[in-house]
């Protein structure tokens, strides 16, 4: 049971670290939820969200970090924009790639629980910045 | 003021239809926002959405139609996740496009917002399915 979304979603990349199904599938909602993997089709329910993780996890574990995570929490729910480096370790050496991740968790009676997660690829320079209002400059 | 996040969701895409910045701004929060578009940098932030939304409406309004739309609702919060097909007419002909796209909405004192947008490329086979659990299918 995870009392934060943030703990959730330690679970989450662990999960994917370690390709451990069962902790993923306990980090997700049972009922409604939703995924969508980089260059994937929609995913939409439990058994199905199973498989996919499944079919991943049959290549082994995943070189995942979550970094520079935003984000933006209502009464049960929480929004984290994140950014996902994989890295690849390839006959020519170490890839690196970025992914845009939004992960959303709701607050259930077991806990806290993702419902949806959605990836896509992101530009090279998404590791450097973001665009983003500056508070010190005049409007 | 929207009364509901359907309301809000389709002043957002009725304000790409005709680009129109002032309609598109009223759909979004006040403070914490987040918009990624497909192959595009993190905007956070009020201003800086405005500047990248000013953007891409000085090449014209966008034939955007938001399809298959699923929902997860919670006690302040919705999350959509829907297919956007976008037509562009070119001297080639008519060419169209897919993405996957996740809006969440939260409730605000002045109505629901849009808090987040975040859209990527979708394989053109998602008009067509999700992977999808069967209920009729034995587990």
């Amino acid at each position: 049971m995870f009392t934060t979304p943030e703990e959730a979603e330690q679970a989450f990349y662990e999960a994917m670290r370690t390709a451990d199904l069962g902790m993923m599938m306990r980090v997700w909602a049972d009922e409604e939820v939703i995924c969508v993997h980089p260059g994937g089709l929609r995913t939409v329910g439990h058994d199905a969200l199973q498989s996919t993780w499944q079919q991943i996890f049959a290549s082994g574990p995943i070189q995942v970090m979550p970094l520079q995570p935003m984000i933006i929490t209502s009464v049960m729910s929480s929004v984290h924009v994140l950014i996902e480096q994989i890295t690849v370790d390839t006959p020519q050496g170490r890839q690196t790639s970025l992914c845009y991740t939004t992960n959303v968790f709701h607050k259930s009676p077991s806990g806290w629980k993702m419902i949806l997660h959605h990836a896509s690829q992101a530009p090279q320079e998404a590791g450097l910045f973001d665009l983003q209002d500056r508070p010190d400059t005049l409007h």
